[in-house]
C-alpha cells in the first residue's frame, strides 16, 4: 500500500499508533529505573533509547511528559540519576506491564515482581533480573517543540555486563544475554545474529 | 565486569566503540536516500533511527557531520527530502558496505549494486530491494552541542508497505518483510517474534 500525508491523518488513533510505530525498524527495549527522594522507586519500560556517542558515553531516550512515564522524569530530574537494564526473554512480560498506569505510589517493581538491586551507592535502583545493567547520569533536557516530547540526555558511568558475553575487541553479545528487541507498539522478539561484517572500505 | 567512569575513559579507541555501542540494546537498521541538486544520490546507512510520535508521524535520526554521513546531511538540508528504507537480511551485506568512505562523486547505489527507485514525483531515491520504504521531509536540526552530533527530525509523508505485512490493527509485521536490526558497529540480526502483548492495565 501507498500512504502520502492525507491518508496518515484520515488513520484511526489506535491503528495509526501501532502502524507508524512500526516504520522505524527494530527498537531497543530498556528498563528505566528511578527513585525519588524518599527512596521509592519507578520502573517503565522505553523503546526510544539510542546510541548519542562513545566518547563521552552518551545515550538519549524519548520520555512523554503527560503518559506513563511522567514519574520516570520526575524522578530523574530531581535524583540527577536513573539506571538502565536491558529487556531479556525471561522478563519481557513483566517489563511490559511497568507500561500500564500504576498510581504514583504503587512501585511496578513491586506491582511486576521484578527486584530493585541498589548497588555500590548508585542512587537509582537497577533491575537484579536483566544481565546488562547501566546506570546514567542526567546530563541534559532537550524540549522537543514540534510534539510536545522531553529527550533525555544521559552519561554511562556505571556498566555491569557478563564477562563471558564481552568478545576480545569490545563487542557485546547482546543475543546471548537474551535481550529482546520491540517493534511497533507490543511485539517482543529475539534476535538472531546472522553475522558480524568487517570495517567497510572502498572496494 | 564493572566498569565506572574512570574504567570506560581508559578504554582503547576501537574497543570502546565496540563496546559502548552494544550497550543501547537491538538498533534499528535504515538505508538513508538522498540526492543533490543534480540529481547525483547518496546513499548511507544508520543505526540511529527513532519513533518521536505518531501524530504528527515523526523520526529523529543522529548523523555526524563529519563522518561518511556528511553527504547525506549535506543533500538533505539542500533538498528538504530524504528516504528511509527499512534493511532486510538479503540486502544487509550492501547496506554495511555504504559505510565506507567513498569519494563524493561515487554514488553508493552504484557501488554497491543497490537500486534506486524514483517514486511518485518524491525528490530523494528509494532503494528498491527494501520492502518498507519512507519518504521524509526534513522538519528540524538541532545541534547537540555536548558532543557534536546533530539530530534530524523528519516527518513521514510517505509510505510503502506490502499489504501482505500490514495487519487489521495497523500492526506491520516486519519480521515477515525480513527485516534487520544491528547491534553494536558491525553485527546484523533478524528478529523472531516471541509474541503480541495486550494493552497493559493495572492488574
Amino acid at each position: 500500500m501507498l500512504l502520502k500525508t492525507t491518508d496518515i491523518n484520515r488513520l484511526e488513533q489506535r491503528y495509526r499508533a501501532l502502524f507508524i510505530n512500526s516504520l522505524s525498524g527494530f527498537k531497543s527495549a530498556n528498563l528505566v529505573g528511578t527513585c525519588d527522594a524518599q527512596q521509592h522507586t519507578n520502573l517503565a519500560i522505553v523503546s526510544s533509547v539510542t546510541h548519542l556517542g562513545a566518547a563521552p558515553p552518551l545515550l538519549s531516550m524519548i520520555v512523554r511528559p503527560h503518559s506513563v512515564t511522567r514519574h520516570t522524569l520526575e524522578n530523574l530530574l530531581e535524583s540527577g540519576y536513573y539506571t538502565l537494564n536491558q529487556v531479556n526473554h525471561e522478563i519481557y512480560q513483566q517489563a511490559h506491564q511497568t507500561s500500564a498506569r500504576y498510581p504514583r505510589e504503587v512501585s511496578e517493581f513491586d506491582a511486576t515482581g521484578l527486584t530493585p538491586l541498589w548497588q555500590d551507592g548508585f542512587p537509582a535502583p537497577f533491575v537484579q533480573e536483566s544481565h546488562i545493567r547501566l546506570g546514567m547520569k542526567f546530563r541534559e533536557q532537550h524540549h522537543l517543540a514540534i510534539n510536545g516530547v522531553e529527550m533525555i540526555i544521559g552519561e554511562i558511568v556505571h556498566i555491569e555486563v557478563p564477562d563471558t558475553l564481552v568478545h576480545e575487541d569490545g563487542y557485546i553479545d547482546i543475543d546471548g544475554a537474551g535481550t529482546v528487541a520491540v517493534s511497533s507498539l507490543d511485539a517482543y522478539h529475539v534476535g538472531q545474529r546472522l553475522a558480524r561484517l568487517s570495517y567497510a572500505k572502498p572496494d
